[in-house]
């Protein structure tokens, strides 16, 4: 005898099984449906990537969660590099635009795929996890970035998933924040870790996270955490982080008044109002369109973490569940194909987190589960009439209606079927014995009546005994009948 | 400046650019739309398993072909183990029905997704390609059986692939076999290696592949093949290979005739009878439900290589595409579960090869390949006219109609703007500047019809010039005219 496996998965990861699995499915097919209105292609790559094509493009706090794969061919191919999972969609898209040099100019894709990050895992935050991008690549107009937030508005307009706000600004704003609070090219990160100046907005990107007082730690001193690690300053002065304030103090749901506060706090900055023009001309696309203050937003503090961003960035949150954080986030990112080839192709996406989404819509109630398409059980008891349920199973299918025939053991009784057809949520069930045949007839169950009653008579196995939420068919209006209750059930 | 990186895939990956991603899509979808009707639920495993879940369940051949992923908590977390890549989805399934054990049963699932073998890649065969797995777990009767033979049929159909064949036969069949020849339990293969009598089949499995001759050697004293490797026979005698040819040299497309035969030649066969009514039952329920020798034969030659299978055991080829081999394959496996709780569970299903039968039907010609979804290209040519492309664009795509507006760059002309239609076949361009503007008017080409035209016409650029396919309508008309449109050319 050999030795017995201990079934489980690997910290981090997860099973999505049929019920969260089928939420899941509507989620992507919703989007999907979205992406292809606007007229974003489909698009596939491996899991697999060359490490150097994932370590050259990400920042180095993604370098240390990369998970490594075994080169199958090294030693057989010398010269063959060290392999790795992907930890996002974007670089491998890179890769694809640098690889395929002839693809269609505007290009326009969508890709869901798992993605890869060996961090430390916690409660809802994965080691493998979906991402369902939409990029455009060889757009340098900002109607292109317009467009992804529309898109985003959609979906999660399609998603159904109550109130969102999609909030954006832009790296060239932040630029301008560098000119007014004098912020070198240059800063130098504790010791003498010289960095460039947009490591400012990394930090910034944290202001939600850790508040106004660290984030001022950070931009000048450096601290100590909770946990005793030195988090080290960018050597900022104080009256650089007042100015950085005053920024981050401009606040307001209306657009216009937004960049009218933000073009009198740099009225001295020089380019300011070029800028703001292009963020002005944004924001009226976007109200030409319909998509008003209710939904879209300029949030000054809006940074994005990572280091790609060149134009406008954006992130959507749900407003009832603030907790999930931003769910869809993206911007342009005009020099990551730069990387593979030395051309800069401008472009510009975002990325909605389906599994982050999805938590999200199952603690706000907004999503249907499913344990099984099956709406009709056709149940099993004389073996005598095997081609009877045969028939009826599958003249339910030919009609379109998911169906099945119970195929457990034989000795469940129609008990332990009806057990089966309630752990599934199936709503009706048929049956169909010696008398029912002799009759002409079949008998359908409603199933969810008959859960709802068998609360009141106490106890499921005598509900089955006295048989409510039952009626007698003719044989040969089966189909029809279904249709109608099922139709009826969605009412 | 760093070095630039090489844009390439891994030997044996491969991107899904979105021609055949569109088709490979549209095969998904069908399929599951065929599961769900059999009351299939959709399930989802991670990519990495525990090395040891991968490779106690595989045989060895599979083994040497798994890709290992590195743990990143090893010496973190002492005694974790080593990583994998899946190699299948029956695998994490029997994990799945081990670890969770009050999932429902019978519990049917479907699960579509990547695997992954590090075999040595050729042309056709890839180390990750997509399976589409429905299984059924506790079901010990053989119209689950059946019914995978029907859905294997049904989704066949539903992708229209052109004529096919569904082609079963048992482990059981096979047994009887071993008993006809005299075959001992444990044959020893070569010099000392001793295996179960079920290592015939292995080799019986490859009779389509390597002929008569060869297995007879390999049956018997085993040979040298062309590069010169040795075959191991399994020492059975001629004599006893004579049987086994006789019991393949039955053939008919009629499945009652095969059975007749069989009962013949097994006359003297302890067990036969029963054995041979099982598949007699089986037939006989398949014809009930309109399942005939034109799409389902016994066929004895059927042996499937892996060795978990116990009973029925199919293979479904395109009669078009016999060189792309079995595309949707299975068979009952009691025992795989056993690994994991040593419990028995019975259980049945298939898997189609989604990426070799999207190779067998871009062969055939038999599936559409879509470059975008768009169906409307708003060309942008005077920069004045913005928001009019803008408000055209969402008007077409609130209706439902894939669409895009043109965001490449600026410089490009209409003559530009147009190749790149041309380069995605998107079927209609709308066309709008001042004097369509005045006219309260948009201009829609036909580009399909002008596709067709400008060869007659000598050349795109000329047919741009002429203008032919091309109508006015006014301006308000826009989204009702492209519909009319769309609709008349699916006509």
């Amino acid at each position: 005898m050999t030795k017995k496996i201990k079934p489980r998965v690997f910290r981090g990861l997860r099973d999505w099984l049929p019920e969260e699995m089928s939420a899941r499915l509507w989620i992507i097919d919703t989007i999907r449906e979205v992406y292809e209105r606007y007229g974003f292609a489909p698009l596939s790559t491996p899991a697999i990537e060359y490490y150097e094509a994932l370590t050259g493009s990400a920042g180095s706090e993604i370098q240390s969660t990369l998970f490594k794969v075994n080169n199958p061919d090294r030693g057989v191919n010398p010269g063959d590099d060290a392999l790795g999972l992907r930890f996002d969609l974007t670089v491998p898209l890179a890769r694809v635009i640098s690889q395929y040099r002839d693809l269609p100019r505007p290009f326009r894709r969508y890709q869901v795929a798992s993605v890869y990050r060996a961090d430390k895992p916690d409660p809802g935050r994965f080691r493998e996890f979906t991402q369902f991008d939409l990029d455009a690549v060889g757009v340098p107009t900002t109607i292109a970035d317009v467009e992804i937030m529309c898109a985003m508005c959609d979906t999660l307009s399609a998603l159904d998933v109550g109130p969102y706000q999609v909030r954006f600004s832009s790296r060239s704003i932040l630029n301008l924040l560098l000119k007014y609070a004098e912020i070198p090219p240059k800063v130098t990160v504790g010791k003498d870790d010289v960095r460039p100046a947009t490591d400012v907005f990394r930090v910034l990107d944290k202001f939600d996270k850790i508040g106004a007082k660290k984030v001022r730690l950070e931009l000048t001193t450096g601290y100590k955490d909770e946990s005793g690690d030195s988090i080290p300053g960018l050597g900022l002065s104080n009256e650089q982080v007042d100015l950085i304030e005053q920024f981050l103090a401009i606040k307001s749901e209306d657009r216009d008044d937004v960049l009218s506060q933000l073009a009198g706090l740099f009225s001295d900055v020089e380019g300011a109002p070029e800028e703001i023009a292009v963020i002005k001309d944004m924001s009226d696309q976007l109200a030409l369109l319909g998509y008003g203050s209710d939904r879209i937003v300029i949030d000054l503090s809006i940074a994005r973490g990572l280091a790609y961003y060149t134009g406008p960035v954006f992130e959507a949150v749900l407003l009832d569940a603030p907790e999930f954080g931003s769910v869809f986030a993206g911007g342009r990112y005009d020099e990551l194909v730069t990387r593979f080839i030395g051309e800069k192709i401008p472009a510009t996406g975002a990325s909605l987190g389906v599994d982050r989404l999805l938590a999200a819509l199952i603690h706000l109630k907004r999503v249907k589960q499913e344990k099984t398409p099956t709406r009709v059980l056709v149940t099993a008891m004389d073996p005598a009439l095997t081609n009877d349920y045969l028939e009826m199973t599958w003249e339910l299918r030919r009609a379109g209606i998911p169906c099945e025939m119970f195929l457990g053991s034989k000795r469940k009784g129609i008990g332990k079927q009806m057990k089966y057809a309630d752990s599934l949520d199936i709503p009706f069930a048929v049956m169909f014995g010696e008398d029912e045949k002799n009759r002409g007839i079949v008998t359908i169950k409603d199933l969810q009546q008959g859960r709802a009653e068998s609360q009141a008579i106490e106890g499921r196995e005598q509900w089955i005994r006295e048989r409510p939420g039952q009626i007698e068919v003719p044989r040969n209006d089966l189909v029809d009948r279904i249709k109608e209750l099922l139709t009826d059930q969605h009412k």
